[in-house]
């Protein structure tokens, strides 16, 4: 992150952002939808987990997706081809998303659909493994996601995104054979900050855990329609 | 990024950070050194390129690193088995190193050693494909590293960093054949935005390429002490 008091208008930037995700929450809370906001490095397999995830679930779960990249709509594109709702959010040079533009994606999905059917709301983050984890967008929970190609010592590197992440999916566990890294050694750093994260080994090539992947994301929907009854975030 | 302007202060932050860059470089270029900012995604493979390079240049080269981390020193203590000056930054929340943070690193380097010595400075930047790319060190060069498994798309989604590259490492090569990622797409998405770049495809892990990141890193060194004479920057 750079800057999150801005002097001038005597207001921190952290705060600012913070209300405007409660604002979306509330919202989310109203319609009866579980929001997740997916984070992970650049190529860590974020899109190709959404798509997986509507391939295998949006029969089952009303699905809408809100999409945030620096330029182009290619994953967004990608995704439209499962015939979920797919808002693009360009960040044009912002290495996040926001609360703001995450209430600018609502408010199209708001006007352009019911949102009252929608059960969840994927927003995919721009890739990044720093400042997303400190901009809540109005989540209900973090889901991080590190490839196995990017080393066991990333949790102790960029420690606040591991803090933060409510599930951890370890991807790509398909080129686990090939690389020196010991999943174990990963999952030891998490644990070291985070006991409580759900974590699961994933690979979108063969398959591996997305059942169990399917299945946190069922619970969590479920905590949510308690969660609404009190309209309070689930964390 | 997050803002570029300060109103209380008066001050474009970006325009802040550039003049402590070209003061970082009128002191590289005074003692005849040439600064790299090294800039890849979180697990591409930065660390072990300078392992590498230290083990294979550092008899011929007189190199120091600046290893820039959110936290941790478990880069720097890695390269500091190669008998080299690693000065280790930690940024804290921050994102990426900023030219005040490296001014520091180079004020340790002039009081611990004698500058004038070395011929080769090697930035060791946050781990993002983002910020780094708009936040000049002092360096002469921007080095942009990309993993193979992040996919063909990332010079596309990730613009800047692509545009300011004037080398790009395709790392990690020895996953190719496990992938389904064509490396010539990959090089034709930079091309696009950025022809005259540099691009090495290498893997540390079965030294291809490594001979030609070495030629290129002689060949900008000796450019720099053409440009040390006039006292301006490289690029």
């Amino acid at each position: 992150m750079h800057q999150t008091f801005d002097a001038a208008l005597g207001i921190n930037l952290l705060h600012a952002n913070q209300e405007g995700a409660d604002h979306n929450r509330a919202h989310f809370n109203e319609w009866g939808i579980t929001c997740l906001n997916i984070m992970s490095s650049p190529g860590a397999g974020k899109t190709v987990l959404l798509e997986r995830t509507l391939a295998g679930l949006s029969n089952e779960l009303k699905i809408a997706v809100i999409e945030g990249d620096m330029t182009t709509e290619l994953d967004a594109d990608r995704l439209r081809q499962y015939n979920v709702p797919v808002i693009a959010i360009n960040t044009g040079r912002s290495c996040h998303l926001d609360s703001k533009m995450v209430a600018g994606g609502i408010h199209r999905l708001a006007h352009e659909y019911n949102p009252s059917e929608f059960e969840l709301v994927l927003v995919e983050n721009v890739g990044n493994l720093v400042c997303p984890a400190e901009f809540e967008v109005g989540e209900h929970a973090k889901v991080a996601l590190l490839s196995i190609t990017e080393g066991e010592d990333k949790p102790l590197k960029y420690p606040v995104m591991f803090q933060e992440a409510d599930c951890l999916l370890i991807t790509k566990m398909d080129l686990a054979p090939h690389l020196d890294v010991d999943v174990n050694r990963i999952v030891a750093n998490v644990r070291q900050m985070n006991p409580d994260c759900t974590i699961i080994s994933v690979s979108a090539k063969t398959g591996e855990g997305l059942e169990a992947w399917f299945e946190w994301l069922r619970a969590v929907c479920d905590r949510s329609s308690v969660s609404e009854q009190h309209l309070s975030p689930i964390h």
